[in-house]
């Protein structure tokens, strides 16, 4: 982890008081720590347009271009909206946070669920389009891309709990190599007369549909899938050097411009060499092969792009489990995620973020163009949300020329809208049901959540001053079935604890509970003993029984139970199993203090 | 679980003290009870030795014969040693017991090895050969034979965690029913003159060796899988009816009567109705076919073999966990598997016993033929282990007529020893090889177990009585985040258990801490606070800070963590991580004493 910040509009270090400003972020560092996810899905963007145009023949593949020029349209309202939210959110501030402030707690419940969808669908369509990128340039590994993405997955996920820095700095590197290639597929290509070479198997195409404005509509919905991450800046100003906003400005521009003159770039490609869908090999691929041909320059291409999309998919391990953590703080998800231990990292969520994505590329099977119909989706709910409340921040505000900017911003909010509707309409039969499915279901789960929180804040009346502890009488039972140094140790501390300590050993019959009666008062520790029978051998019942009949009366019970603690983890389960036993019982059913006390043992 | 005890020598259902006489075996109850495991076990058998000599051509199976009868010999020695065995250990006493009473620690850990294996493998075979069985009457579950066997382990498991009593009596049926089933294909075999149906579909034979001496052993070995089991009653004397040793014994030459002549009587058809190896039904199922058609007592037979097998499966698990308990009450395995909770169940030698008995399914693919390589050295270890203790017993007490007795034993001990090394030798590269490997790794185990527990033994100081215990000041530390009915109750538990109380609580920045500290001082609840700066939101670390600070002295150090519990399990999840964190925490780091203590909710 380390730069980087996401969608929840929080930095994914957070900044110590009296860090330099050096640390932060320039504006094309910026756009190696923001903005790969967005750079990336050029990888699938085109892509995505070309396999939904293909079912009605390759001559509709010509509309590839049109339908680009009008997703940079849409890029373009996009990217100087997103401007403007730099402009009016200087501390970043994701879907989430925007929504909560200006919008009520329905939107950015909404926001919040199409964010974890988007960041789950983010890892799985940036590891599956990264493996078909290198399934491309290795053919052998074609068969394999499932397991690619699942061992993507594992590393990703490795690092991620590990915790390892990495830096902007660090990012520069195959960002730069990405837009070289690229640029260079485009620039070549458009020089050369013929087609380098061809990659792929030629596949047969089966016409299933008709070219209307169904399926034009369908194209636009998934190229818009390429218009991913581009909120990204804007959420992450607070990591940029001053003038914060006016650098991020920049960088959201150069963002704009980059990804926009890529996707033009590669449509007229597309469009002068005809490129159809081939099989084993990615449209890109096709792209570089045709530029580049199949040297090292194709090898060196493909894998640039796979290393850039495995950085898109990590940037979502920073950012589902901060926005995990901010959910858990707003009571809307179990505690657990807004936990961090020793390393600054949300390590829950981390794990909850790869179980989710493996499941979903296991489910798909690794094919990301299954993926693109679930995909976009929430990402156009966040744009939404964002530009509406940027709309209603101008209306309530109405700072100086305030009436163009919410004309502008409200172009945004009804252009993203119209395009999330699509999205649904167009693609809900092959998969946007799962979306339209799991939003408001997680919506629900986040609100029963926080309406458990609530009520136990009520019944434990949080905010009011409860009455006035008082001190009662004590008992401290101890469990004992020996006389060693850890009963020694034990006692030692309960009689710290209390006036009144009760030793109690559990006998199968009456004549080894005498044995150890005798023993016991040989030792004479000054404790009482009592010693309970147990025919059937169990344990744990005499306990929690005399425990319950002990717990009459005011005073407070406590059962201190020893714990013997081996210097190496592996013996752990030699130890404390009958402790532990007897302890989750006693939490069960009594309403007695447990206590458990170590013994660290030296020699093992 | 119920009746029946098992190679370990411990009745199943400990025997409570005024239990009537009634309660307890007959003769023939002890065969339902203690049998089934030796007697379902002709279930495949006699299929074991078909398989081995088909490999030599169907002109080698006139050999199943001859093998059988040496076999049953084999049994006459046994049944005649186990007899005695009866009269010597009248308390029962498997192996393991009578290794470890006789002949020392490595041979009882020998034993016991060689029974876990035996117990696991007992399970797969028994759970195998029944699934083959119901697969012969309806050949649409012939796909499906592993899900059926994880299926009935499924079942088998639950049957026993949940400790559902089986009498002796429940059993009689289906053994009734299996005996008249064997025996009417035995008696309308011999007396038709040709077979009644064919079942299942010819398969190609591949002579791939030779007929010598060696697949002559291997042939014995296989079959050999018949006598497992036989020694159960030996184990299970005191649960039967006085006189006791002489009911065992009666029990035991039933069933060697019933095993000869059943074994003898299905190789004689095996030979009459020259049965070779079909695809998709047992040889049994041949033979049944043979003699009464394919109509309804066809399938009546299949079924009540498959239910009789069922349950010898479910003998291992009256078997294992009570092995594993005295193996851990011995110290030779973790003292988890002593435990016993609210039902007589030791839950985690059932549970572990099916997923050792899955894993074996699915590494063979539950075919039966693939197991019986690895079967039957274990039992055979064990039988030597008996006899040889008996020797041993006969030649240290010298009784009257001592010395033939010591001669029976001791041939039986040379001819079972004799056994086990042509298992091995003949089978080693077939799977006997995992065998070999797995019970010196289990000895090893259980030994590095044993010093373990001796080691803490020492350090512990166990069996010498310990300097008395003394009182020492103690200080209980209150992490505590807001003011509530929580905070309320859990310093109330503190102030009973200490004069000496401090709430600590965790703030990221100066002002919050002031603000929580003015809210403290407005409650005032006699305890004093100390506010610990965490800029990093890490609450763990500044509480086991403080800890380890307050703990140089001598005082008892005690950290009490108030823990919600909610009234419904699906709830738990939203709780207390915090707390669990902490607790896990300081236990690994600190001597403090770790108190929990519950607080109900009532609404949720």
């Amino acid at each position: 982890m380390g730069w980087g910040t996401s969608k929840t509009g929080r930095p994914r270090v957070p900044l110590r008081h009296g860090e330099g400003d050096r640390d932060h972020l320039t504006s094309f560092g910026g756009l190696a720590a923001l903005s790969l996810d967005a750079l990336s899905s050029v990888a699938y963007g085109p892509e995505a347009i070309v396999l939904v145009l293909v079912a009605a023949g390759s001559s509709a593949l010509r509309l590839t271009l049109p339908i680009t020029i009008a997703i940079t349209g849409l890029l373009t309202v996009l990217v100087v909206s997103y401007c403007q939210v730099i402009a009016v959110h200087p501390d970043g501030g994701g879907a989430y946070a925007v929504g909560k402030k200006d919008l009520g707690a329905t939107v950015s419940l909404l926001a919040a669920a199409s964010l974890v969808v988007d960041y789950v669908l983010t890892v799985a369509v940036s590891l599956a389009a990264g493996a078909a990128s290198l399934a491309s340039a290795f053919p052998s590994l074609a068969p394999h891309l499932l397991a690619m993405c699942l061992t993507g997955l594992v590393l990703i996920t490795a690092v991620n709990l590990w915790g390892i820095a990495e830096s902007a700095r660090a990012l520069m590197l195959p960002m730069v190599l990405f837009l070289i290639a690229i640029f260079g597929v485009i620039a070549v290509g458009l020089v050369r007369s013929h087609p380098a070479a061809l990659v792929g198997t030629a596949q047969p195409i089966h016409i299933s549909e008709a070219l209307g404005v169904v399926l034009i509509l369908k194209a636009f919905a998934a190229g818009c899938s390429a218009l991913t991450g581009i909120e990204a800046i804007a959420n992450g100003v607070p990591t940029f050097r001053e003038p914060r906003a006016r650098r991020a400005q920049r960088t959201e521009l150069m963002l704009g411009a980059l990804l926009g003159a890529m996707l033009v770039g590669l449509s007229v490609l597309i469009r002068r060499e005809h490129v159809e869908p081939r099989g084993g090999v990615t449209v890109l691929a096709q792209l570089t092969a045709g530029s580049f041909g199949t040297g090292w320059a194709y090898y060196a291409s493909n894998i640039a792009v796979t290393l850039v999309l495995a950085l898109a998919a990590n940037t979502s391990f920073g950012g589902l489990p901060v926005l995990m953590s901010l959910l858990s703080k707003d009571n809307r998800l179990p505690h657990l995620f807004g936990l961090r231990s020793e390393r600054p990292v949300h390590r829950y969520g981390v794990v909850a973020l790869a179980l989710l994505a493996a499941g979903l590329l296991v489910a798909v099977d690794a094919v990301t163009d299954r993926l693109i119909p679930l995909y976009a989706i929430g990402v156009f709910i966040g744009f939404t949300i964002s530009q509406t409340g940027l709309v209603r921040h101008w209306y309530t505000q109405r700072p100086p020329r305030w009436l163009p900017r919410a004309a502008l911003n409200g172009t945004g909010a009804v252009l993203t809208a119209i395009a999330a509707l699509v999205f649904v309409a167009s693609k809900f039969a092959e998969g946007a049901w799962v979306v339209v499915l799991t939003v408001p279901a997680l919506m629900l789960l986040f609100a029963r959540i926080e309406s458990y929180y609530r009520a136990v804040g009520l019944e434990l009346e949080l905010g009011r001053l409860p009455e006035r502890p008082l001190a009662a009488r004590s008992l401290v039972i101890v469990p004992v079935n020996s006389i060693s140094r850890l009963t020694e140790h034990a006692l030692h501390a309960a009689l710290s604890l209390s006036d009144d300590v009760v030793a109690v050993s559990v006998h199968p019959d009456p004549e080894q509970g005498a044995d150890f009666r005798a023993q016991w008062e040989q030792w004479n520790p000054g404790v009482r003993l009592e010693s309970l029978e147990s025919p059937h051998r169990s344990l744990v019942h005499p306990i929690v029984g005399y425990v319950e009949r002990a717990q009459q009366g005011d005073r407070q019970i406590a059962v201190l139970i020893p714990e013997v603690q081996p210097r190496h983890w592996r013996y752990r389960i030699l130890q404390n199993q009958r402790g532990l036993l007897l302890a989750t019982v006693l939490r069960a059913s009594t309403d007695a203090v447990i206590c458990t006390i170590p013994y660290r043992l030296t020699s093992r």
